[in-house]
């Protein structure tokens, strides 16, 4: 790979990264404005809900400086966001349903699942862990937002598929990198089929199996 | 320490890990079941309870590459075992009871307590780190386990030794390591005196106390 | 800076963060105690208290070994403290007010806030994140604790301020450190600031604004 492309890659990298963040920051902001935190709140819950999938896969990859640390524009970006979100909420009575977040929260998902797994890829981990890199990056902002919101993490109990969607995706990332595609396609390919996925999902309203104990 | 055994030691290491990660996930399993999970919220509590506690205790000590990433066959187990699980739920109508959990969860923490205490004494930590860290790895899995639930920590909460127990067991090792046996030796006898006291709590029902405040 | 002044520095700081670990896992004991946890919980809860927004900053910025681990007396005093706490509350009835936990909690907010800011920008780190380092240090102790404890952390909840106290400390310090003041006197007035405006805070019942959305 040669230096532009590296280049450009980082490029798209980033505008990747970038909508994600947004993305999951807004659901941050919606979560703590539902629970009635603080402006305080608001914030830590944007943060965590943009930056906790992609740190934690750093911290278990071992992967410094962090993102939002290196490029700490990450981070006034969420601030500025979330300092909007909440002037308009208060001016406009903008009251951001469940289905109006449904399609940046897909785009957030795919975008973060590719580049996920395809970072772990180009540390040379094996395909397994790779994919749940991907899976992690995407999905574990959420699960934190909701313990951190004292509730049970929707991605695990609301039976639709949604890290079953990054799973997948994961998988086409590995498979479209053996085959070696460049590599902004397999990021692109990868995070539209996820998406898409997602998408398809909530539409025709696909339903993971549950496994409860009768007590 | 010759070359023959260090691989030795290192066999029964592996071994002593997959037979804790094993009871570990289980008890995920049953715990993301009764709380009425979905397939992922199942896999991803499983994995949370084997892998929390090593995880947490690789990132303190900054032990890198973890060993669920070195080796991704005990992520493969651990996604077999909650097919596995579920399949066997379903079809069985298997009610793991909260008895039948006692004896594989008492041998995790017993394994993971002594083995944990051990990793640390050989990268030269203080006896109470080390047996923390042993504490640690046996322990934070269920936490996080029960955090990602929405519980409140049974470790913490239920008045019967658990972690006291990997607590005195690390301390055994760290004597036995001091006195000089051989490393085999002092994972088997720390293991089993943890697990022996575990199962001592349960059967005579010792109790910890408690310290209230009045309201 | 010469040697005289690293040592006198590291003296200094340790003193503060000392008096800081103590005051916040106070918090943890009570924490703990008015949720009837067990002896364990009472200990993990004030060493998640103590110890866990230290701990975050250390693995954010990748400092090893983490402070509790290099000086493991930290462990010890955070111990003797719970035992020491768990005696009195038996023994006398001992029933700390929340009133009662204010100065102490005010003083570790001020002092960790200062010093967790200033040991990032020894790191050469950007100012945002410096001051975002502080805050971290100063708040996910108690963040973790109420996490543990299956509750909604106060700090996100409670509409007074608390972290935004330690995030104004925080550009304090980072001025002062631009003007190349003293390093003890950029932690002394920093933390300073800080336990000022929380104690203010309380005193004058300031309060931040919420943005709820109505249902």
């Amino acid at each position: 790979m040669d230096a532009l492309t590296t280049q450009t890659l980082s490029g798209v990298q980033t505008s990747i990264e970038v909508a994600g963040t947004v993305s999951f920051a807004l659901s941050g902001v919606i979560a703590a404005a539902r629970k009635k935190f603080d402006a305080v709140g608001v914030c830590a819950v944007a943060s965590v809900a943009a930056f906790g999938g992609g740190t934690l896969r750093d911290v278990l990859l071992d992967r410094r400086p962090l993102f939002w640390i290196e490029q700490s524009w990450y981070v006034w970006t969420v601030l500025a966001l979330c300092l909007a979100a909440m002037l308009m909420m208060r001016a406009k009575h903008f009251k951001p349903t469940e289905k109006s977040m449904q399609w940046p929260d897909a785009l957030g998902l795919g975008l973060f699942a590719a580049s996920g797994t395809q970072i772990a890829l180009g540390m040379q981990m094996p395909a397994l862990i790779a994919v749940l890199m991907g899976v992690i990056t995407a999905t574990f902002g959420g699960v934190l937002r909701d313990i951190v919101c004292n509730e049970i993490p929707t991605a695990f109990h609301d039976h639709h598929p949604y890290a079953v969607c990054a799973f997948a995706g994961g998988w086409v990332v590995v498979l479209l990198d053996y085959l070696d595609f460049y590599p902004n396609a397999v990021v692109a390919i990868g995070a539209t089929t996820v998406t898409f996925l997602r998408l398809a999902a909530l539409q025709f309203e696909w339903r993971l199996p549950v496994w409860k104990i009768e007590d």
